[in-house]
């Protein structure tokens, strides 16, 4: 038996305390059982792998955004405006990559390591990693740049371009407490450094105590191997807190004592105000909405009855209230909230609503179950302490932007984003 | 204003409360809206709507049974033991159709009329429908005829072909309830029938009480439209009740005050016995789990750690336990329940196994929130009052066949249906 055996079973006696994990899986490497009808890698058989009605358009949209973007190198938006429910198609989840786009990775050749400031590093093939105790958790993930505005001073005009760095899944994967208490970590270890197998070795570092707490190696999306822009064959889900810590192509993961403090944490991810200040580590997304119908660019044929729906999430918790607003926040009326509502997932809410023709202001605010409320763009200045104008003239990426979200309504029932108006 | 623009703003009164629907959505026809990028129609972009990777190769299987199958053209079976979590991707969803292949549906000239024993008969366009309240629901549907053995007398190989005629997903939709409230159901009322748009006019009858209580009429599943094989545009939802009443390319809903007994609701659907009784109008899908891995035809590669993982569902509600034994049913250990656990949905459920290379014999029991339990094989055939050899012999479509259901692991690690062993 030599080392990396000793390791494993090692491993399994303390993080699952039983021994012996033999190598391979109950399925082949490449997902494929015995008895499955197998697809021709060219012809497509839509019996065998559906596809959607040629009739439906609806599609992520690739960022044009003229702010320079060192540390990114393409944004795919989810068309928020098209979709129902809380799922995110696979096909639709968003994409905001910090480096050169990444080859898709053959799951055979692809491995996993943990090391650093452990007992018994280890590194797993990625069948190894399927054989473990496995959680499903329905999860959002949302870029922390998500509803920035616009280095031209404008804000978005719709509400892909303005939301749709936010998606939600079934993410299904290993508990990475699970690895870690499997490894052994040493006294005196607080944080992991993730790192990505993609061309610029993109690296986060993560507290701990998130890691032991509900972060997930996650293989699985939407029931389904992880798609590929979304970090297949594995990466790590860190619910609740900014997209930038969901590391994709996992392959790295090195316990140690203090946060790494790379290059794009550096740069991209403190939050610099005009005066110099900065946040730093402000992990947690906070409570955030928006209406996706009527929304932004999209025209109301006529007065009549609507349906005003829309998402809202947390990472702190659990979605407790969504208000809504016709009339820019002079009163509220509580949205229904559709059943599921899960911690640390989008929420989907509805209010019906009667357009009389004349012009009106659609807003939602979300109140999570720690009591935290969406602020209004005034009372987010007053938090980060700047004024107004500070919002559309940074030249930084200004993150954790979550102000309530205006949506004005036209006479002629034209819809226009409204947060600058 | 013509009788169709009269009826349409009494409906609304009745459903809503609120007057005037205008014609036409937020959304156009198409599902497209203005700022989303256009894919183009020939050459696809998995960047604007994203593709698995091409390591992926997991399929429907298209059914093989040498059942002569009168009322079925078609079946494609989801694979299960391929899956993580509830959610089944919509590409991979189970198809049993009843009749010629639907050829792809126009939504802009599709409608779904609401007649016979109400006050107002309405016709809708999917966009006048897409502006109703609408709610969104996570559940299971399944196939009567899920699990039934061969004609051959050999029970299926793979649980992709023994329960791969069972798939959930979100579904959103207006409750049908709503439409009927509009609509004005007459006194006597109490049933529906619902036909589809395919080329046999494929109907189901539906008692009304069951319509007004959680039945949706769905155009989204998993976010986006329903697939073209799923009932594109719109089907109905019948939530927990054999998935042939849940109509897909629904076109008419009528209202009636009796069953109208179609020809595949006398030929297929009645679950006849050797002598001659038989079962009609059983609804609902009872308690039902299988393991999914290890499961038939696959190989475990030697003794050591596995985790035992598979789906529970009922049709009368929520799993509230589910039970593993790997020694033939002679002891039973609680398997965890991943959340979320839902009504009227698939649960994802996980039990660590150290396998020790001997004989195993795999099964698992659900235990829904009605107090209702799995039967074994030897209990089914009580209830239905006919010996073990009836259902490897019946020669009709015998449905609800919902056993315990067991694999054997052999001492050379391959995994066989071991039902009928």
């Amino acid at each position: 038996m030599n080392s990396r055996e000793t390791n494993r079973r090692r491993f399994l006696k303390k993080s699952v305390a039983l021994a012996g994990l033999a190598v391979g899986g109950m399925r082949s490497a490449s997902g494929q059982t015995p008895g499955s009808a197998t697809p021709d890698g060219s012809a497509r058989d839509p019996r065998l792998y559906g596809e959607r009605s040629s009739f439906e358009k609806s599609a992520r949209e690739i960022e044009r955004d003229g702010r320079t973007r060192p540390f990114s190198s393409a944004a795919l938006l989810t068309p928020l405006q098209d979709l129902d429910g809380i799922i995110t198609p696979s096909a639709l989840h968003y994409v905001n990559d910090h480096g050169p786009s990444k080859d898709e990775l053959d799951p055979r050749n692809h491995r996993l390591m943990i090391h650093g400031m452990v007992e018994r590093p280890i590194v797993f093939t990625l069948e190894e990693l399927k054989r473990l105790p496995a959680v499903s958790r329905i999860y959002f993930i949302e870029c922390p740049g998500n509803t920035t505005p616009n280095s031209n001073g404008r804000s978005r005009e719709t509400v892909q371009q303005s939301h749709g760095r936010t998606s939600c899944s079934e993410w299904t994967g290993v508990p990475l407490s699970l690895l870690l208490k499997g490894t052994g970590v040493k006294s005196g270890a607080s944080w992991v450094v993730a790192e990505s197998a993609d061309p610029q070795k993109y690296a986060k570092s993560i507290p701990l105590d998130k890691c032991m707490e509900d972060t997930l190696v996650a293989y699985s999306q939407n029931g389904e191997a992880v798609r590929p822009e979304n970090g297949y064959p594995v990466r790590l889900v860190v619910p609740g807190w900014e997209g930038i810590s969901s590391v994709k192509w996992l392959r790295r993961i090195k316990v140690v004592d203090q946060p790494y403090l790379f290059q794009n944490e550096i740069g991209a991810q403190p939050h610099v105000r005009h005066d110099g200040k900065a946040r730093w580590f402000q992990f947690v997304m906070g409570p955030n909405s928006v209406i996706t119908r009527p929304s932004g660019k999209q025209q109301i044929p006529g007065p009549g009855f609507y349906v005003i729906t829309g998402l809202a999430w947390s990472g702190n918790g659990t979605v407790r209230r969504v208000e809504v607003s016709t009339d820019g926040g002079r009163t509220w009326k509580d949205a229904r909230l559709e059943d599921p509502v899960l911690p640390l997932a989008h929420a989907r809410f509805n209010l019906d609503w009667q357009w009389n023709g004349q012009e009106a202001v659609l807003q939602s605010r979300c109140t999570d179950d720690k009591g935290f409320v969406q602020p209004s763009l005034e009372e987010l200045g007053k938090i980060w302490g700047v004024q107004k104008s500070f919002w559309t003239t940074a030249t930084t990426n200004m993150g954790h932007f979550n102000p309530i979200y205006p949506w004005k309504v036209n006479r002629d029932g034209s819809v226009h984003n409204a947060l600058f108006a």
